[in-house]
Formats: structure tokens, sequence, C-alpha cells
């Protein structure tokens, strides 16, 4: 259970929570003159919580560690990360509703062009589109073998993921993608005596699947990556008494919060708007909300500073919408940073609004930005201690002994 | 092995990182108008620094907790140093290149005094000179034992290394020297049952030594502390994939990255600007330059503000031949505070600036001292999160998890 310490303080109201995780929020500039991403961008809502609230920024996972989203969204759950590891397959069937229960194995799957000599001569089938991939992913979910049951579902375009249900089944297995072309798919391989079983049935399926896929003219073959099996999360309701919903365009992100129990809602729209529209419409039936901006990172993983800026505007010009909501706790911050400089994840601290009207301690700082943060009234803290923030300033956490 | 997590995470690239450590460089003002020496010294080399990169202060073992070097060296190198101690005497054997390998027991010892009673009426032997010492100390050193080495080494005037090496030797031996005069030397005696066979060896060694120098004017006997044997601490290289060179120009801080594997340079010159001369002229052959300053230490404890602000701003003034060689990370730090207020190591948190200018955060604070320190963008953290913000600017890490 995450922070067990926690567990005999909760104590349930009527307060509702927010947390607003724009992805990759964090950036950098490395001159005084150069701005951040949020530095750069209009943020007359914000500014104004900040100013009202407290700023900090936090560490992700440790100092000096960039973080994959899995395990930056688990940190900010309050999952420790380094704990509770989520394998790429389970997170993958997950976030396309693809039930992984513990036993299953599931594996994340490209489809690919093999030569005639069954090695790899591009390891996307020539990115085939949606519409050309999908009856052949259909194709590999008709693949059964004896003793265990198999389903793939297309993810999107040539991507897929696997699930196999059986009996002792482990996931301890190598990738099948060798991640170069010229040489043929590896082959599947326990990587612990108990994965035996588990691999023998992988071998046999992946035999049939590929016999399956000979005939067809680009999409071949296939690679599988990412064993795993469900991760057997505490659920977010047990930690935390709290019943927790899931606001997030991209299935990696409903994946993760699946995977501790939260509900995912059909958005009503797209974009920070439709996102904020959601949380309108189901207000009444969670205590908790979980609400994901994907684009903050997208953009920053493109170098595009500009464009993730603009992003952080949309938010910022759609956020009267929640705050008519009057949540008690909002929580604004990012799972990690990706400064545009670096197009990619970072390390670096990550900003951290906290606006909760009647309990938040104001601080000095007037404007939400990395350097604002760096000196704001919570300090630079581990991301895993943001739920018992959220929880405390939404007086849901009483006192510790006496 | 230090910080496990980071191991999978390590990849070798061509950068540079220098970690220049000015020992107790942390000073305090105890009145809003008194000044630190860095807020002293004029150093524009670094308040440039400081400007471009991003500041922070380090809690060099844990809150409230004086220092000695050696666990503050090993916290900066990313040894957690509660858990990693090196002794005493392995400390400073290593510092005179005097090898102590597993299973070897190591002690400090000096030239003393003894009355015809055999009591301690001096316990530096009058203090006397290198010159003067170095015979009686080669005596020592000829003296023998059956079933053991024994080599003793002089470290400078009346202090000397003995290293004991044999079988099942353990290094739980009390001190022989009593800290008074007055009063005989100690008998050594196990404190743990294991170490009985190191004991009695040691007291034979003892009376025969004694007896060695019973005819000498001044320095007819000797005490011992400190006993130890190697720490067995995992190499630098294996924790970091880093190779490492240390320039230091006293012994201790040599000994303590022997201890870890660093290769120990041998100077151009004195001062920082030999230290630097010494980083360029072997600037091709290694990752990673550790650069020890001692007097701003030396001047903290002789309660010499401004000779310590002195030194400050000799390695600033020299600062030019380290950037000339563009490394990729620079830190300035130091080991833990020693105000010259105080005349002593203290507890006080320790100036750190970061200057890694394709990587770095630049923040709001805009030169290099103590009361900037507090507020700049890498908050307050542990000195042993160093490596990690280390490696991370070099761009040496990988992403954790997916």
């Amino acid at each position: 259970m995450p922070y067990p310490y926690l567990q005999p303080l909760l104590e349930k109201n009527e307060s509702k929570i927010v947390l607003l995780v724009m992805d990759g929020l964090g950036d950098i500039a490395t001159t005084p003159e150069e701005k951040t991403a949020l530095e750069l961008a209009s943020t007359p809502q914000m500014d104004r919580l900040a100013r009202e609230g407290t700023l900090g920024q936090t560490i992700p996972i440790r100092y000096g560690i960039t973080p994959g989203s899995g395990p930056a969204h688990l940190a900010l759950f309050g999952y420790e990360p380094l704990e509770y590891v989520i394998g790429r397959g389970a997170l993958s069937a997950a976030g396309i509703n693809l039930p992984v229960s513990p036993g299953d194995i599931a594996a994340r799957g490209n489809l690919c062009t093999l030569d005639k000599d069954g090695k790899i001569s591009d390891r996307r089938a020539g990115r085939i589109s949606q519409e050309d991939a999908a009856p052949v992913i259909e194709l590999l979910d008709k693949v059964q073998i004896p003793g265990v049951e198999v389903n793939v579902r297309q993810v999107k375009e040539y991507r897929f993921v696997i699930v196999m249900r059986g009996q002792g089944l482990q996931p301890d297995l190598n990738d099948t993608d060798p991640q170069e072309v010229g040489v043929p798919p590896l082959e599947v391989q326990a990587q612990q005596p108990g994965a035996e079983k588990a691999a023998a049935l992988m071998r046999e399926w992946i035999e049939k699947a590929t016999l399956a896929l000979a005939d067809q003219p680009v999409a071949n073959g296939f690679l599988l990556r990412g064993f795993a099996s469900d991760p057997g999360l505490p659920s977010f309701e047990d930690a935390y008494q709290l019943d927790a919903a899931c606001i997030a365009e991209y299935p990696m992100y409903k994946g993760v919060s699946k995977l501790v129990g939260m509900e995912v809602l059909d958005l009503v729209g797209p974009g920070a708007t439709g996102e904020f529209e959601t949380a309108r419409k189901e207000w009444q039936e969670h205590d908790f909300f979980f609400i994901h901006i994907k684009k903050t990172d997208s953009y920053g993983e493109d170098g595009n500073l500009k464009a993730k800026a603009g992003v952080i505007e949309e938010v910022d010009r759609a956020l009267p919408i929640l705050l008519d909501l009057k949540p008690d706790v909002l929580i604004i911050t990012g799972d990690h940073s990706t400064p545009a400089h670096l197009r990619s994840h970072s390390w670096h601290p990550v900003p951290f609004l906290l606006w909760a009207p009647e309990t938040h301690r104001t601080d000095l700082e007037t404007s939400f930005s990395e350097r604002k943060c760096a000196r704001g009234g919570l300090g630079t803290f581990p991301a895993v201690e943001t739920m018992s923030l959220a929880l405390a300033h939404a007086r849901r956490l009483q006192k510790f002994g006496a």
C-alpha cells in the first residue's frame, strides 16, 4: 500500500480534488535571457492561482533521474516508482481497455515486413495505415493454440497489444524485436526458470501466427516486446478512500489510471475544454479528478517551444470551466520535464502549483514558472508526496498521534 | 553499490565532468550585516557561472550533523555516508599510498615521549621534526613478529601509519592513545570476539616496538588509534562508468579518492593554478575530475575569514584555466561548512553551484553565496545526490521506465 501511515488517518468528506497534469510541463532556459514555455505563455489564470496559492517543485523519481510516463504518473498518484513497476505490455493493454489479470501476460507488438529469408526489412511494415493494418491484426487475433486464450488488439496503425491468458504463465521473456533490420525476429526464451511454460506457448503461438501472415503483401511479420503481467497495484480507492476519475485523451494515461482502479471517463469533446467540460459533467460522481493534457510533452519532444507555450495558453483559457466548479484543491503540475531545448523527457524538477482557497498558505510568488516555483512555499519535494498534500488540503487526513 | 537504480541507466559518452570541492567552503554570518567568506570574496567568475547556471545547497550527511572529511567526501562521491564507513587508519594509509587490502588492519600513530615510569609526558614527542622523526619511524618499520607482515610509514613529522597484514585479522581494537598525559598508553584489547587474534598480535608487536625505541632521547614511545581495515568500497568506475581522476594536495583526500578507485594525479604545480593546470594536462585521459582545494577549510579552522576569502579569490582567478577546457558539467561546492566564526567544521548546508551550459536550468540567482544558494533552483538536497545530478547533466543516464 502506498504510504501506509496515511491509512489510519484517512477520513471522507465532500471535498473535490483536481490533479491537472500537463505532461512534460517543466522546461529549461539555459541562459538568464531565455524563456521557458511557461514563461513564454500568457497565463493570467494560472498566475492568479499562483499569487493566491503556493508554489513548489517536485523531483519525479530521484535527483537526476529522467522518468518514463508510467513511473512519473505512479509517483504523482503516490506509488513509490522504484517499488511499483508497470511493465510496458501491461500498461499498453490497460490503455486500450484490454483486461490483463494477474497471471496473464501482455506484450506490445509491431507489424513488420520480412524478406524471403525471414529477415526483417522494415520494423514497422512501412508504417502501414490504420485501415490497412486492422485486418492483419484481426488475423492475428484469430490465431489460437491449445491451453491458453489469446487476444490481439490494434492500438494505432501498425501497433498492437497481445494478451495471453492461461495457468502458470510468467512474463520473464525476452523481446522478439532485435531493434535492427537484416536479421530475423529473435526467438522467445524464458529469462527465469518459472517462465519456461510461457516461453513454449508463446513460441508455439508465434509460429502459427507467422504462418497466418505469410501471404500478406507488406505486413507479413510482427515483433513483440515488453512482456509483462498485471502489476497488482493497490487501488487508489483503498489507498486514499477517494472515488477517482481519469480524464485523458491518450491510451497510456488511461492505462495507468485503470491499473490503480480509477474510472476512465468518456470525453465530451477534444482538448482542454473538452476535458474540463467532462469534469463538469461528472463533477458530482467522483471525489478526485486526474486530468491529463498530453500535448505539452509532444511539443516539448518536437523542440517546439512556441507550440508548447500555446498548449499551456489553451489550458489557461479553459481553466475558468474548472474553477467554476469550485474544487477544494486544485493542483497544476507536470509528470516530468520535457524541455523543448532537449527534445526529450528530463530529470529537471517539475513546477507545482497548489491552490486550495480554504487551506493553502499563500507564499511570496506571484506567477507560475519554473524559476518562481523553485522559490515557492512548498520547496523542492518528491512527486510521490503529491497525494499526501492533496488529501491534507482537502481536510481528508486526521491528526497523527495525540 | 551506491544508488543501484542508476546502474541499468548508465551510458557512456564523451562528456567531461568537474567536481571542484573547496573544503569547508560554507560559512555563516550571524547578523544580516556580517559577510561570509564567499560574500567577502570578489568572485567574478563564479558569479557569472551562478548567473548562467543554477544554485542550491546540500546537506552533507543529515540535518544537524557535522561531518568529518571522510564521510563528507564519500557523500559527494555518492556513497551513503551512514552506510559506507571508512576507518581513520585505512584512510590515512590510502592517503600515503600504503596499500591496505581487505583483511589487513591499519592504524594511525603518533610518536610520543614516555617518562621513566612509562607514563606519557608528551603525546606528540615535542612535535619532533620531519627529519628527526624519520629514523625513529624507520626503526618501527623494522620491528617484525612471526605470522604477520608489518609496515610502518611516516605521514608527516611525528605522525605515521601502521599496516599489519596476516590471516584472520579483525580491526575491532581500542586506541592505545589515552588522549591525556601522566598515564601510560592503553593496552590493546579486542572489542569483538573475532578480533582476539589481532589484539594478541598487536600487543606482541607493540611490546617489541616499545623496546626498540627505549633508547631514543625524545620519541621513545608511540600511540595508535583508528584501527581499521579496508572498507571494500565499490569502485567509482563500477558505480558510474566514469574514469575518474583526483587532483588534490593533501593525503587524506587522495586517500579517500584512492579507496573508491580514482587515479590520483601528480600535480604540475601548487595551489588552484597548479591543480587546474594538472586537469588541463590530463584532460583527455579521464571523464571525471575531482579537484580538491584544502585551504578554505584550514583558514576556516583558524578563524581567519579574510584568508578564507582570499583562497576563494585565488580559485576564482584561476577558474578560466578550467573553463577553457569546456567541461560539460562543472560543480563548485564544499564538502561541508567550516565557518570562520566557529573555527571548526559545522552542520550548515553547503553552497552548491551547477553549471552545465547545455542542460542546466538557469534560476533567478545572480551571484554565488550561501544566502543566494538557499534560494537556488536546485533547492536544498542531500550531498549524496551530487553524482546523480552530475551524471544527468552530462547526459550519461538513460530514461527510467517507459
